[in-house]
């Protein structure tokens, strides 16, 4: 770093928004703790940091990418059984458990171009002399994407952008059908298995999804192995299965596939295959697709990096898909290690990260494994020093998340009434990379986990992890055309103590644990200032990740600090560190959301209708081009919002009070049993957020809050009963779900409630 | 063009916001008539109409742009002759004006890639079979920037995106300095000349200017001869002179270079030549550079369509560049075709387009050159049927406005003094598409011109020309980020019978009449829906105008019928039709903005330097990466701009009573004595607008609220004393301004007032 400035403060604890805080201010109050077990935390917390060895976060991860480890894989087993000996050697009781779970492999994969010119895809990743392991051919899954069905289809081309529905609006307007037609949608935009599911909605046969080097290649920067990003031949692995209507197991949905429950292979049960054929190429094997496509220019949004100009078709490229699948049930080895509790053994703290990669997958997942590995086995030591945790520790190694979140879901599944009675929290981590923390989750968190963020300090800056976000938020995106909410959110920034933290969608194994049982969950990492050019790819390696991400481990040590800190205190605290204000507020803006889109919406529906009234739209398309004008749109009622507006307001009503008894009561401790009583309601709210029946068309979406999008998969959708009734402009449901989810946050507010009145007479 | 949705409604005349009129409704009053000398007039304008034959304006572009037609070439000066002829055929009384000025053609070109691999640019466009004209190589112009000095430089690389000011602040952060160094600019972003001039304030020794294929290549569609769209050997010609200094011959500024003034090339006295060696280079010459190049990876922002990671370098390319011309006056050929005025013939009325191309410019500018001779043969055909206009009516036909605006600006200013007295308006031409409306000028005639407007019909969509750029308007750039503004925009787009007409900065032959003269001035054309990748290329032919713009000549015809009743009305009206409440309102708008500009900057400093100061913006960088923080930012003082805020106040109130008094005499026509008053009062009110002494820093630009920008050259800056010395951070200057403005303003005022006096005692 060339800096023509004077060198960085050292700082380790800064409180608030205060930019720089001497080292010799008081301690931050722990939430949860009273001063003195918050000092004594503390110490733990120093002897936890003296523990972590970076050298042995690169051997873990040299060790366990050394060869491909998917699941069902020889190597994936014998990671599950190596890691499994780490924590017994680091005093956990350890067990693996198996689950039996659907995973097809290919069989067959064929593409090729048919006309105008014959080009067969080459659907490969070669070997680089610079990436010893990417040799490995005989273990490496091919480029694929699990759980698209077989098929053999042939059809013109359609290039449908990220492939996502307003794509297809786009569409209609150059009037442009993609029944009977193959789409090639590029990566991004969406999680991956919502394109296959919107293009068969829309009547395509098949689908192809290519990286384009715009998002994921050259353009990004230089490419592998000269530099991090992808390469004309790497291609993105991924599963296509419909996972927002539900993860895990295509076959047993709200069950646990023990080897007992799991029987034989009967697909019609398995609703979450793709309805077409699915394929995964390169931009090298898109390349003659796209140059050969013809048919009206791209909008100018939807062009790509690629040298060629972008068209929509269709054809007079024709493609020629075919994929079999060898349809298999295969083992899934999550890895389960306890560390039992002293005074709340019945109390769980779960720590997560999967260890099945779709290669060799040095960065995902084992980047974020290894910092989970360094935290248990520095807890091991504490313990063996003498200590241990108040409240029951798990970590889990999960096997299986690539295709589906399997390992984790299973388990959750599995473990679902005992999960429900004792779970506290679970923390996920997965990738990990150099840069700036990144942390979403229960609201309910969002005070504590910004403490244990003020209270780490970044590797290559020395303020805590926590202020070199709130400098990222500041400085990022300066746009001109947007001063005004920027000013609005630097203010917010520089003036509240607590950065926001994200809500959960989907994408990693915290899933089954916040949106199928209701367990409070945060998901941790760092990353941004790594290039990555290699996911779901052979060069996910050890060789890149030491190169071009984190080659010192100093932020894999630093994941390993915020993760021990999160569990530690979770463990420890005397009531679990749980806060409602948080929640409420954001709860707030999601209400406000939800009200102002079915308001924008309403403009919008106007506009658009009086554009198209009076042929404005017409006149300002191109009578040269094919223009077809959308439909009039249904005007957009008054929804009445006021239930969800009345529930809003009774919890921060009962957020408040919570906060006030707790101040109150500052100086005097519980009972122990007042604060076993408190822990367990506390540990509990989170449940309150869900309802048995689910969500609308997807009742394992428990979760009334936080829901991955039907339609984006690893987006989150906020209310997502109302919210989505609205986008799917269902007005009837909209009403129905505010009424539904308003009655969900008026239990969540009497379970605060019960909180606070412990609390009072406690 | 496919519709699904009815036919269109045949609609002639649109009154204002109303989108749809029928036929019958009663024509609108037009400004300047009595309502029976209007109906006379449109009698007229039918006539006019009449005699408009689109196979004609073919012919004409067939025959002017058979060959290359650069100033100073044989066909140029052929191209003089049968324009004047068919001027003479019509019956105007035409003479060829002769001019010698400076333009330099290349002697020496040489660019090649010295390091790390030896490349050699083409530099040249081949001709293509399907362009008969393409392979006119021995009279066409090389690849080459009018006004670059001769220079033999060889220096690193470094590529600065746009080469405007900002892209330095950025290439500063990353360290790089381009002293010494050769930059790389794409075009776009601003007049080509300011790239060379910025570059050479920053100490770079030479300039390679290239069309990256983002802008202006197969990213924007099919290229050429497959689709209109640049291909890789096409390069941009055009003149690099310092035209925001003055435009013109560079030798003789503010004074018309007439044969007998010329003499001989004294280059130390031209000061608009570039500093540093210039040259432009098509996208295939430019990517072995681009390849080559190292450093940091470029702002995203930045990058080009090429497929390269855009570098900024500097080197490890290496270039040498050599460049010599030969350096000799030429003769501008200007063709001045005169109707004499039957009462008024000191008034002239003036149309222009220029004839010089830099090859065989069938779109530049022979597109818009035939609709003024279709317009001129039609006004002819009107006198020889008896008709003669009540004012004088000049068509112009400009040599040599390629390399710098020269024929337009020798003959403005060899007739300085004649036409700061007779001159009422000017109105400008250059290249013609297919699409919309594109009108621009002086706000004076803002009402004017949009009667013109709503009276011409689009030509394939039968509604006016108004309405389909009211509807262009109204669909363009619907971003959901700005939808506030948005909904203002569109109500008043909706609501305003008027459409607002864009400032005129520079780029065509306008720029002496209105900037250094200030003769009030138009500038029309239409565009929009017509590919265009053959800008200053040999490629820009009838073979690619007929196939790929208005093939039918409906737009020429169009425009034809724009310019028509332009000209028409301004020679027929009883009272030149200028009006001032849209110009005040306008200049509500300029005065508001520089406030805001000061607001803005004052906010940005302190945010700017807060960030600085509390190490945020470090804090947010990645080490890895240089990252030089800019200087603290001096505070900006509130600036005084109560001199333009009641010099604004004056205007509106004066243009308002204007209206009142015109408004107040309807029914009761001035006598004829009071309309020649009042007509020279008006025509003299946009030289009320100027001040001899010009611009700070550029005396040749005298016009106080509309000037091309120092540092964008097309871009107009309004109000330029005050605007340009904020963005400048000169406030001293910026308050003097004010005041020189207000004192503008005042006079203008004054002189609305005088023609309101008249009016009132008339």
């Amino acid at each position: 770093m060339r800096l023509a400035c004077s060198p960085p403060l050292v700082v380790f604890f800064v409180l608030g928004a205060a930019a720089a805080v001497a080292a010799e201010t008081p301690p931050e109050k722990l939430i949860g703790f009273t001063p003195e077990r918050a000092a004594a935390e503390r110490r733990l917390e120093q002897g936890f940091d003296a523990a972590l060895d970076p050298a042995e976060l690169k051997e873990w991860m040299r060790r366990l990418s050394a060869r491909p480890h998917h699941i069902g894989s020889p190597y994936g087993k014998d990671n599950a059984e190596f890691l499994a000996g780490l924590f017994r050697g680091w005093g956990f009781d350890t067990r693996i458990e198996e689950f039996r779970v659907l995973f097809p492999t290919p069989k067959m994969r064929g593409l090729e171009m048919v006309a105008p010119t014959v080009f067969r895809a080459a659907l490969a990743e070669p070997p680089l002399k610079e990436d010893p392991t990417s040799g490995q051919t005989a273990e490496q899954l091919p480029v694929y994407n699990a759980y698209s069905i077989d098929g053999d289809v042939t059809g013109e081309l359609v290039y449908v952008n990220y492939g996502v529905p307003r794509d297809y609006d786009e569409l209609d307007r150059h009037g442009i059908d993609v029944k009977g037609k193959v789409v090639l949608a590029r990566y991004g935009g969406s999680w991956r298995g919502i394109k296959p599911k919107v293009a068969a909605e829309h009547g395509a046969i098949g689908c192809l999804i290519y990286s384009d080097p715009r998002d994921d290649g050259f353009f990004q920067g230089d490419v592998y192995p000269k530099g991090p990003y992808r390469n004309d031949t790497g291609a993105q692995r991924g599963s296509v299965a419909d996972m927002p209507l539900y993860p895990g197991d295509p076959l047993t949905p709200g069950v646990g596939a023990t080897p007992e429950v799991a029987h034989g292979v009967d697909l019609s049960r398995a609703k979450t295959l793709t309805k077409i054929p699915v394929m995964p190429i390169s931009y090298g094997d898109a390349l003659p697709l796209l140059n050969a496509l013809g048919g009206a220019v791209a909008p100018e949004s939807w062009r790509g990096a690629l040298p060629v100009t972008y068209h929509l078709g269709p054809g007079p490229t024709r493609v020629h898909l075919k994929l079999a699948f060898d349809w298999r049930l295969v083992p899934a080895y999550d890895v389960i290690a306890r560390l039992a509790g002293s005074e709340r053994p019945d109390e769980w703290v779960i720590r997560g990260n999967h260890h099945d990669a779709w290669v060799n997958g040095a960065e995902d997942p084992i980047s974020g494994l290894v910092a989970l590995l360094a935290e248990a086995k520095a807890v091991g030591a504490l313990h063996k020093a003498g200590w241990t945790p108040k409240r029951t520790i798990v970590y889990a190694a999960w096997d299986g998340e690539e295709p589906g979140l399997l390992g984790s879901t299973e388990w959750a599944e599995a473990h679902d009434a005992e999960l429900r009675k004792k779970a506290v929290a679970y923390v996920n981590s997965d990738s990990n990379g150099r840069g700036f923390l990144q942390v979403s989750g229960s609201h309910t968190l969002e005070r504590f986990i910004n403490q244990v963020a003020r209270d780490v300090p970044d590797p290559e800056t020395a303020v805590s992890v926590a202020e070199r976000l709130r400098a990222r938020r500041l400085v990022r995106g300066d746009d001109d055309d947007a001063r005004e909410v920027r000013k609005e959110e630097r203010k917010e920034l520089r003036e509240r103590p607590d950065l926001r933290i994200g809500a959960l969608g989907s994408g990693s194994d915290y899933t089954p644990f916040l949106q199928h049982l209701g367990i409070a969950s945060l998901s941790i990492g760092f990353g941004g200032e790594n290039g990555n050019g290699i996911y779901h790819s052979i060069y996910d390696s050890f060789a890149h990740y030491t190169r071009f991400n984190d080659p010192k481990f100093e932020y894999g040590v630093a994941l390993a600090r915020v993760g021990g800190r999160t569990v530690l205190r979770l463990a420890e605290a005397d009531v679990a560190p749980f806060e409602f204000t948080a929640f409420a507020d954001t709860l707030g803006r999601y209400v406000e959301e939800v009200s102002r889109l079915a308001t924008d919406m309403r403009e919008k529906s106007e506009e658009d209708n009086r554009l198209l009234r009076d042929r404005t739209l017409v006149l300002a398309a191109d009578p040269q081009q094919t223009y077809v004008p959308p439909e009039a749109r249904q005007a957009v009622p008054y929804v009445n919002f006021a239930p969800l507006q009345n529930a809003l307001e009774r919890v921060q009503q009962s957020a408040r009070a919570f906060d006030r008894a707790r101040t109150a009561r500052e100086g005097r401790p519980l009972s122990p049993e007042a604060q076993k009583a408190l822990d367990v309601i506390l540990m509990s709210a989170e449940q309150a957020l869900t309802r048995p029946e689910g969500l609308p068309v997807r009742p394992w979406f428990r979760h009334q809050v936080y829901a991955p999008g039907f339609y984006t998969g690893y987006g989150v959708k906020t209310l997502p009963g109302v919210r989505e009734a609205l986008e799917q402009r269902d007005w009837k449901r909209a009403e129905e779900q505010a009424v539904v989810e308003a009655r969900t946050l008026e239990a969540f507010a009497a379970q605060i409630d019960k909180a606070t009145a412990v609390i009072e007479e406690g």
